[in-house]
C-alpha cells in the first residue's frame, strides 16, 4: 500500500424515492461495495468461520474488537505476528471499533475521566486506562484499515444533561483520536453521538465534520430504543453528513433495521445478530426468523430457506441441522453461522442491485410482503 | 449398487520383515486403501468437520455410533431422511459400531441378559433393549456399509471365568447378528473377544471364522491394559485370521499404537483420540504431542508441525491457534481437529506407501527417531 494512499468513497447511484445510496469505499486493502454489512470477529475470528468461508458467503470486510484483542492476546503481540490480517489470515479490509463500547458495558468495573476510561479486565480484573490516544495506537497495532474514534456509547434512556456532557466529551475525544493517528493510509471514522436528542445529534455531527474524518458513524443506536426512535435519529442525522463520505450505523441490526437504515441513507453496518443468533439456533430466512430446535423441524427434509442458495441450504436439511443443534454439535454453530451470514450479505447485495436498477422501492415492498405472507417472522 | 454386491478384500503387498499388509477393501460405497484409519463421527458428524473437509484430510471411511443415533435422532428418522449418508451428506463408506461398547459403558444403567442388554438412555433415562437383532436392524436403517456384530467389550482387568462366559455369549450374539442381516451388500464384521487370555482369543477367532464374516475385528483392546499387552493380543490373534479378509483393531489408538498394530498385520482402525484431543488443545506432530495452550507458544509464529503440509499448518501459527484455544473459540476445535485428522490419515498413507515400497522397517525406525530426537512426545 502506498504511503500516500487515503481512503475515498464514490457515490455511484441514489434511489429516487428514498435516501438509499449505492457506493464504493476504497480502502487500502480493497474495495467495499456499499451498502455493506460487516460480520463481527470479536476475538480475531468470526466465530466458527474460516477466512475462505467468509469470502464464500460474500463478506467484503469484517469488524474486530479492540477491547478484546487488547486484553488477549495483546495488540503488540498481534502486531509482531503480522497484524490482525496475518494473525487470523484474513486478507480483506478490517474495521476495528475503539473499545469504547465494551469498556462502557463493564458497568461498575469502569470509571470515566476526561483523560479516558479506567477499567478492570473482565478476564483477570487487572487495571487499565483506555484513552483516545491508546485506542488509536492499539487499532494501528492491530493493522485496522478503518479505525473508529474513542467515544462513549450513551445508554438509553439517559438524562439530557448527561447526554449533552457525554457527547461534548466524545467530540473532544474524537479530536484527540484524530491527532493521535500516525498512519494516514488507514481510515479514521468519527462517531456521531447525542442520544435521542435531535439538536445534540446535529451539534455532534457538525462538530465532527469540522474536525474532519474519512467517514462518519452513528453511535448509540440499538441500545434498547424502539425501532421508530432509531429510524428518527437516522432521519435527523444522516442527511447532515457529507454525501461523498461513507455513513456507518453501528451495531444495527435486524434485517428490517438494515432495509430501513439503507432507505434512510446508511452505507455500512455491523451486528452480532446473525452470528450470535446462529449459535442459539435462530436462523434468518426470506420469510422471517426460524428457531431450528423446534419439534416441527424434526423430520423436515427441506432446506432452512427454500429461497436461499447458500451452501448450507443446498445440502443440509432442517432435520439434520435440528439434530446437530439438539446434540450440541460444533457443526451446528458452523452451519447456522454460515447460513445467517449468507442471508445478511445476500440481503445487502440485493439492496445494492435494487438501488442500482432503480427498484429499491419494489425490493422493500417485496421484502415485507414475503414476511407477511407466512407470518413466521 | 448391485443387489448381488458383496464386500471383498485384495491383499496387495506384505512386508518382508513384519506382518504389515497393504490391502484394498471394496465396499458398496467405494474402495478403502488399507491400512486405514476411520475418523469417528459419533452423532452423525465428525465434530467440527464438514464432509468436504473430511475428504480433504484424506478420510476414506468414517465410523458412526449406533447407540447415539438410535437414541437421537432415531434410526427410523435417519432412514426416512436418506440414511446416514443423505442425512449428514457424507458420500463415502460408513462403518457403524454395534452400540455394544456404549451400552456396556453405562455401568449401573444396563443389565446383560442372554437376549441382549437392557439399559437406560443417558439422555432421558428411558428404558431400552438392544439385541443382536435390533443392533443389526438399526445399522441397516442407518445405511452402514460395514456393520459390526453386537458383542460385549469386556472390561480390563476381568476374571477369567467372566471373560470366558462373556466371550461365549458374544459368539452366540455374533451368530444371531449374522442371521439378522437382511441386506448382504453391506459387510458384517465379527469381533474377536477373549480378554487378555490367549486360548480364549483363539477360541473366539476360530468360532467366528466358522460362522463366517466379511471381516474380523479385535475388540476389547485399549481398555486400560499396557501397550505391550495389547500388542501381545494382536500377535496371538491376528495371524489366526484369514489373510484374504480385512482385520480391524477397534478403538486403537495413539500414533505409536497404529504403527505397531500395522506391523502386526492390522488393516483398519478407529479412535476418538485425534478428534477429542484436538478439542482439548492436544495436537499430534511428527515429533510427538504438543499442548497448544502452553505459554511457550504465545508468540510462536511457526506452524504446529514444520513437517506437516496440512491446510492448518500451511496457514496458521501456533500463536494464533493458542489464542483461539485460550479464547474458547469454535475455530480452535475446527482447526485442531483438521490438523490431527490430517496427521493420522497421513501417517496411514505413509505406512501404505512404505509397505508397497518395501520400506516399512525404515519408516518405523524413522518414526521413532523423530520422536526421540526432540523428546517432546
Amino acid at each position: 500500500m502506498s504511503e500516500t494512499f487515503s481512503t475515498s468513497f464514490e457515490l455511484l447511484a441514489t434511489d429516487s424515492g428514498t435516501a438509499a445510496r449505492r457506493g464504493r469505499l476504497h480502502t487500502r486493502r480493497g474495495v467495499i461495495e456499499t451498502p455493506a454489512f460487516m460480520p463481527v470477529g470479536t476475538q480475531g475470528t468470526v466465530k466458527g468461520m474460516l477466512p475462505e468461508q467468509l469470502h464464500e458467503v460474500g463478506a467484503q470486510i469484517i469488524l474486530s474488537n479492540t477491547y478484546h484483542l487488547y486484553l488477549r492476546p495483546g495488540h503488540e503481540l498481534v502486531r509482531r505476528l503480522g497484524g490482525l490480517h496475518g494473525f487470523m489470515q484474513w486478507d480483506g479490509p478490517i474495521l476495528t471499533d475503539s473499545g469504547g463500547f465494551q469498556v462502557f458495558s463493564l458497568g461498575d468495573l469502569r470509571r470515566i475521566e476526561e483523560e479516558g476510561v479506567r477499567f478492570q479486565s473482565h478476564l483477570d480484573g487487572s487495571s487499565h486506562l483506555l484513552t483516545p490516544e491508546s485506542s488509536v495506537a492499539i487499532q494501528e497495532a492491530l493493522g485496522a484499515d478503518i479505525m473508529m474514534v474513542f467515544d462513549e456509547c450513551i445508554p438509553h434512556p439517559a438524562a439530557r444533561d448527561y447526554v449533552a456532557a457525554s457527547t461534548a466529551r466524545s467530540t473532544r475525544w474524537a479530536a484527540r483520536s484524530k491527532a493521535a493517528r500516525t498512519d494516514g493510509t488507514a481510515a479514521l471514522f468519527g462517531i456521531v453521538q447525542g442520544g435521542m436528542e435531535q439538536d445534540l445529534r446535529r451539534q455532534s455531527a457538525e462538530q465532527l465534520m469540522e474536525i474532519g474524518f474519512d467517514g462518519y458513524a452513528l453511535g448509540g443506536l440499538s441500545v434498547g430504543e424502539a425501532a421508530e426512535v432509531m429510524y428518527r435519529v437516522m432521519e435527523w442525522t444522516l442527511p447532515l453528513l457529507p454525501a461523498d463520505q461513507p455513513r456507518y450505523v453501528m451495531g444495527v441490526g435486524t434485517p428490517e433495521n438494515l432495509v430501513e437504515a439503507v432507505a434512510r441513507g446508511a452505507d455500512m453496518f455491523d451486528c452480532v445478530m446473525p452470528t450470535r443468533n446462529a449459535r442459539n439456533g435462530v436462523l434468518f430466512t426470506s420469510f422471517g426468523k426460524l428457531s431450528i430446535k423446534q419439534n416441527r423441524y424434526r423430520e423436515d427434509d427441506g432446506p432452512i430457506d427454500p429461497e436461499c442458495d447458500c451452501t448450507v441450504c443446498r445440502r443440509f436439511s432442517r432435520a439434520y441441522l435440528r439434530h446437530l443443534y439438539q446434540s450440541n454439535e460444533i457443526l451446528a454453530s458452523v452451519l447456522n453461522t454460515w447460513h445467517n451470514l449468507y442471508y445478511y450479505l445476500k440481503l445487502m447485495r440485493q439492496m445494492r442491485e435494487a438501488i442500482e436498477t432503480g427498484s429499491f422501492a419494489r425490493f422493500r415492498a417485496e421484502f415485507y410482503r414475503q414476511r407477511d405472507a407466512t407470518g413466521e417472522a
